[in-house]
């Protein structure tokens, strides 16, 4: 990975993306005890940083590879971030979704124009399905965070960040199957000046901690969460990034995001996923350690259902 | 009142204030058949557009006037606005606040460095405890809408929605006590091209729909709405610049209310108030009547409690 495939990526998707507002907050700044700056990717096209990887995906594609489509397995904002890129550029998009997932998220895959598989809620049936439509259509496969052209798309949040701040000196990011971290990491290596990169995962889907501590991919035995988007586990491709270009996890509790989350809401008046509150309340949990810094805090989506709130 | 009265006001706050970002959303133009640009004043300081009002009042007292500080009587956002104004210049706030006011807000005013008078929760007892204060301290009176430099400044945001939108044909703002709606529609007077001001206001608080048609203040029986910051009745000075300025006032039911609030957290990612949420709410009841127009949308705030949403 060199930094000229970071610029490629970003100059190759940002007519397809907002560049999105960088929030900061004086109440927030004197509860942590530092300087932050959010990165508010809920305010990204179709609610998440999940569109800056699938963009970035689906603009590498040959000629030929476009014409037959994508195909991916989500029940999240990746399968809406795949199926609007796809649109943006004419091409066809078939997306696994679990049988019970709820309709308005099937809704907004369909409404983006995409084609809905549907499949038994584990991950052994998702990715049969989308084996299967694979082999039927010629429809090229997109991981959700395990795709070097995705990891990169999503590192482009951070570089934007870096490009308005040059001097931070960390970025916290949630972690889930790793593509926003992995990107994170390593914007901020190539871009950064010794920025250093910190993980927040709950403690209820530890597996990229563990994958840290033991150097092998672990998995979760549950995911019992109220960070939806972090029950993922990482993968082949982003894993050897995260090793090498992210300085430490931290572990937080459900109470924490729930906390971190409130105030992100109350102070910065914006709308946040629960996955999204994990990287602040990494940050508050430990923050003795990061007093009067300069820190980057990436809010990675804005998608909830308001009518499911923890508080 | 001329236009350079409101410049004058501008150019006083605006060291004090932040301008306020201004949001679209194609779905929401969609939804609307119109193209719409929400002015966010829930990203104001202390959470609402109440701060450029009382930003203009205290910058308006004389030297002597500042000596003696400043009162006022508001369960809301104005009693922190005022705190927070008055402190910024080192002028000192009273505030009477009703004795079963929420915890969180007192606790904001005293943050602030305000002094709480607490009185009954009714507006004979909260004006003769004013005028106590008034009588003890020497401090200056400031209504929270029925007073010129507080209308002068609310104006600020319409100015700068129309300074970066000059062609709006509309500006919807929720009507409360008048301040607001009275300086848009003295800001789109002054500084619009043919911008018609349109207010919205709950069926459950219609006193300044009454007042338009009746030709004199009317008062409220109940206010049983959950747009909290539009229970207040109209005042003497800001009723003649809302019976001259402002085309029409559309009445919305509660349940239109929540639909428009959830609408805008769910598309722009934003958290405002319910009363921020009236504006849209009478727009969308009409929207036949506007479809295709640049229409200026002021959300006034972002106050809310979390554990007590509408939905």
């Amino acid at each position: 990975m060199q930094k000229e495939d970071l610029l490629a990526t970003q100059a190759r998707i940002t007519p397809y993306i907002h560049r999105t507002p960088i929030l900061t907050s004086r109440l927030l700044n004197a509860i942590a005890g530092a300087e932050l700056f959010f990165k508010c990717e809920n305010f990204q096209r179709m609610g998440a940083f999940k569109m800056r990887g699938a963009m970035n995906a689906v603009l590498a594609l040959s000629e030929e590879q476009k014409t037959r489509g994508v195909v991916t397995h989500s029940s999240g904002n990746f399968a809406q971030a795949l199926t609007l890129a796809a649109q943006n550029i004419g091409v066809k998009a078939y997306i696994v979704m679990p049988e019970n997932a709820p309709q308005v998220k099937k809704d907004a895959v369909r409404g983006y124009g995409g084609q809905i598989i549907e499949s038994a809620s584990n991950p052994i049936a998702r990715e049969e399905a989308a084996a299967r439509v694979e082999q039927e259509t010629g429809a090229y496969f997109i991981h959700p965070s395990n795709d070097l052209d995705v990891i990169l798309g999503q590192g482009t949040a951070a570089m934007e960040l870096l490009e308005d701040h040059p001097d931070l000196a960390y970025i916290f990011s949630p972690v889930g199957g790793g593509g926003l971290i992995g990107g994170t990491a390593l914007a901020a290596h190539f871009f950064g000046q010794n920025c250093k990169v910190i993980g927040g995962e709950p403690f209820a889907a530890d597996d990229a901690y563990r994958s840290l501590q033991s150097g092998q991919i672990e998995s979760n035995d549950n995911t019992n969460t109220l960070a939806d988007g972090l029950r993922t586990q990482l993968g082949d491709i982003n894993f050897p990034i995260i090793r090498q270009y992210v300085d430490q996890i931290i572990r937080v509790e459900e109470t924490e995001i729930t906390a971190a989350m409130k105030l992100i809401w109350e102070r910065l008046k914006i709308i946040v996923e629960p996955s999204s509150a994990v990287a602040l309340a990494a940050l508050l949990r430990e923050k003795e350690m990061y007093s009067g810094q300069k820190i980057g805090v990436i809010l990675s989506g804005g998608n909830v259902d308001l009518g499911n709130l923890p508080f």
